[in-house]
């Protein structure tokens, strides 16, 4: 495996492009069991997805609500036996029916429920941002190395189609040399919910929302940044956010000469997008919700020759970025392969975000 | 006409935006007669929208090249005596049919030439960037404070309708308080450009048009920029650049908390356009070009309120943009009014401009 690891690698950071398109094939001949930690609003996207994929079923659930769990419970033949509150979670470990959990907390609770589930034994697929620190972050890289299970942060997009045509017409070069990327994504935050605050969300739309820009530069690029700057703002005229940042727009140059530019936010309607401009022509992805992904594009040959054209959507719904989350971290697991978006991924992601909020003076962690 | 403009000044720096819409009115009862300094290409493009429009002639022309000059004259009905050689053109101080200048030449020399047509008496319209350093600027502004000429700088979306009403809307409250602005505007320079040099340039794509998104957040915002950070590269792989930079990234950070992020190319296809995030919703404007404008917003009252959206596209063609210019500073020279784009305004980019540089670690003038 770290051959083929490495060989993609030459295309970039990323393999991920080439390796995760052949994703809904052929049914295993068993079915990865997860624990959902944490019953939220993406958590019911990450069920139903499971529920409509081939590869995965859902066996437990840890939450602080037994009332709801037992409900969810039913709906997914979760036996009783299988509900976990968050203090007796580690019993898990005895549980043979769970193979690997899907970490669906506040960003702060991350780590913790990481390396908990990595020490039971099981393998955990976490939602972004990874956590709340660098060290964090690598202290989950490490925890699930020393137990021998893997580790994949829910990076959805990395398994989406149409971001992947979109990777791999770069990658092939057709708008040639990329010289620059503007994306921006944030969202207008309603009150009281728990990403506007640091001791939840650790960080405020960057950490939750740029993250997405963020690693559509370094996809996109197939390059880690090298430069950052940041301004960010927190006007803040209604008491929403405690102590993090409402504004934040920043930059990044990467050792091919490309430079970009980003922002966010919690404080505006945002839809998300990138526009990577290369010396060929440009391509453009609209939306980075759970479905609707757009893909437009421009390019030509050379100066003069005719503009090759590209404008389509991801036809497919919701719950599918989901369903093919899932097949690929359990087919990783029963192929005893690394994910496309591994921890070490997701670390990078995160010291990213430590350099961009320093160059913000804000500090992290 | 103070008072007016200070009057406008209360909707933020851009009074512009109420004054320029009633531009095609009534015929003044006689024309403004511009000779044009430096017959290239967009020299063109005034000559036909001045030939469009109904408030301006051209009364004189200034070249190196008598030929084409003379060609010109012919068909735009200017006599041979009212041909000037750079050198020799001083001497227009005594032709009564040129009250005004139009300055098309590269941007080292917009000061020079603005400066011996304001010693002359003229009135001067400039194109952007006005000069190529911030003391040229302030030396233009002064020259012409000092023979009692208007300048004007040619930022001709100041005076094109679907611009005007993207300023409206935000002035108007359509999409709520300003949170982030993302804009770029760029486009992959052919070889042997005198705008890819520093000695005739003074900048690179950021001051030819990078421009067009620095000024766009200061009339979307109404607000002067108070912080600046930046990164440039010139990955240069085919030897087209003398001294400029091929790629920036900037951001910047407003006083009301808005914050923006900007990229400008000479190495990329990167079509212009700004999106405006708000915390009522979003507007954007694609297309910098001479024509085709296109304006889209989505907004709501309040959350759960249904959205209002727009999709237009202003449908008039070049030289349009150029008649509407034209005939706000004729009008302005007329009835003695300060034109919405001062050398004023100009200079406050050229300020920025000087920052963002700094911010990079590049030299300006």
């Amino acid at each position: 495996m770290s051959i083929t690891r490495r060989e993609f690698s030459k295309l970039g950071a990323f393999g991920l492009a080439a390796s995760a398109l052949p994703m809904v094939g052929q049914a295993p001949e068993r079915k990865i069991g997860y624990c959902v930690i944490g019953l939220g609003r993406i958590a019911d996207h990450f069920m139903r997805g499971v529920a409509q994929g081939s590869t995965s079923k859902i066996t437990g659930l840890v939450s602080g609500h037994r009332d709801k769990a037992e409900k969810i419970a039913q709906q997914y033949g979760v036996p009783k036996s299988s509900i976990y509150s968050y203090e007796e979670m580690d019993k898990f470990r005895d549980n043979k029916s769970i193979d690997a959990v899907y970490v669906a907390l506040p960003n702060s609770m991350h780590a913790e429920y990481t390396i908990r589930s990595a020490k039971a034994g099981k393998h955990v697929l976490c939602e972004k941002p990874m956590s709340v620190a660098v060290s964090e972050a690598e202290a989950m890289v490490a925890a699930c190395k020393a137990k021998n299970v893997k580790l994949m942060i829910a990076y959805r997009l990395h398994y989406e189609p149409t971001t992947l045509k979109a990777i791999k017409l770069i990658r092939d070069g057709a708008i040639g040399k990329v010289q620059a990327i503007d994306s921006a994504n944030g969202f207008n935050i309603a009150p009281g919910e728990w990403r506007s605050t640091k001791a939840l969300g650790g960080g405020g739309p960057l950490m939750d929302v740029g993250i997405y820009s963020l690693n559509a530069t370094r996809y996109l690029t197939g390059e880690e940044p090298v430069a950052f700057t940041a301004v960010a703002t927190t006007p803040d005229d209604d008491g929403r956010f405690q102590g993090v940042e409402e504004n934040l727009s920043w930059t990044m140059r990467f050792p091919s000469g490309a430079v970009t530019s980003c922002s966010t936010t919690y404080g505006a309607s945002m839809p998300g997008y990138y526009k990577v401009f290369g010396s060929k022509g440009w391509l453009q992805v609209n939306e980075f919700g759970y479905e609707g992904v757009h893909l437009t594009a421009s390019y030509r040959e050379s100066r003069g020759a005719p503009a090759t054209t590209i404008d389509e959507t991801n036809p497919e719904k919701d719950p599918m970025h989901f369903v093919r989350q899932a097949d690929h971290f359990s087919r990783c697991i029963l192929e005893n392969r690394t994910p496309d978006t591994s921890g070490e991924e997701g670390l990078k992601d995160m010291q990213h975000i430590q350099s961009i909020y320093r160059a913000a003076g804000i500090s992290m962690g």
